[in-house]
C-alpha cells in the first residue's frame, strides 16, 4: 500500500485541498518579497487599510488569527494594534486570481488608522 | 486687488478644498510611479480587485468615471471593461493616510475577475 510521502501529507489535506503552505509557495511576490495586503471588516465590508506582508507575515497571520504586517519603514515584523490595541482578529484570508493581493476578512478593534479614523480612508476622498 | 494665480485657481476650489489633481501630485507612488488601487462595490461592499494606477491612469479615471489602470504586464492603459464589457462606473475615490493607496467605490457590470468569478478573491480562500 503506497504510503503518502510527507511532502504531500503537509502540503494536501485529506481532501486534497491545497493547504495555505502550499498557496503562500505560489504567491506572486513582487522583488521586495511582498505582497499587499487588504484588511476588510468582516460584517460592514469597510476596507480598513493597506498594508504588505512577506511569506513569514502572512504565516504568523494565519497561525496567529492576528493580522501580522511587514513593516516597509521600520523594516520589521508588525502585530497590528500591538501597540495601539488596535487589534485585527482574522476570520478568513483570500488571495487572488493572480496570487499577487491578500485579502483578510477581519474584526477590527477601534480605530484601524494610526490617525485615528475608522478606516485609512476615512474622510480622504478626493473624487 | 489681488487676482489668484492660475496654478492656484487651478488646484484649490472656492472653499480652499485640495483638488484632485493636487492629491494625486502628493501621492507616494513606487519606484515604477504606480500606486496600488482597490475597487470595491459601492453598496455591497465586495472587494472586487487590486490593480494599479500610475497619476494619469487616476487623472483618466476621474475624468471620465470608467477605472482606468496601468497594465504592468501589457506596459499599457487598460480601461476595465473595455474588451469584457465589464465596466467600473466609478461613483468615488480615495487615497488612504500614508498616500500610497486608492480607493474606487464603484458599479461593477458583470464579473470583475477575467476568470468569471464575481470578485478575483470569490472562492480563493486559503485560511
Amino acid at each position: 500500500m503506497a504510503v503518502p510521502s510527507p511532502e504531500r501529507s503537509e502540503s494536501v489535506d485529506v481532501e486534497g485541498r491545497q493547504t495555505s503552505e502550499d498557496a503562500i509557495a505560489d504567491l506572486a511576490f513582487n522583488a521586495e518579497g511582498l505582497v499587499p495586503a487588504i484588511a476588510q471588516q468582516h460584517d460592514t465590508g469597510e476596507v480598513l487599510m493597506l498594508a504588505w506582508m512577506d511569506a513569514e507575515a502572512l504565516r504568523r497571520t494565519i497561525a496567529t488569527r492576528k493580522a501580522t504586517y511587514w513593516s516597509r519603514s521600520r523594516g520589521e515584523y508588525w502585530v497590528k494594534g500591538e501597540t495601539s490595541g488596535h487589534h485585527q482578529a482574522v476570520k478568513s484570508v483570500s488571495i487572488d486570481c493572480d496570487g499577487d493581493t491578500v485579502l483578510l476578512q477581519v474584526e477590527q478593534t477601534g480605530a484601524a488608522c494610526h490617525t485615528g479614523t475608522r478606516t485609512c480612508f476615512t474622510g480622504r476622498q478626493i473624487a
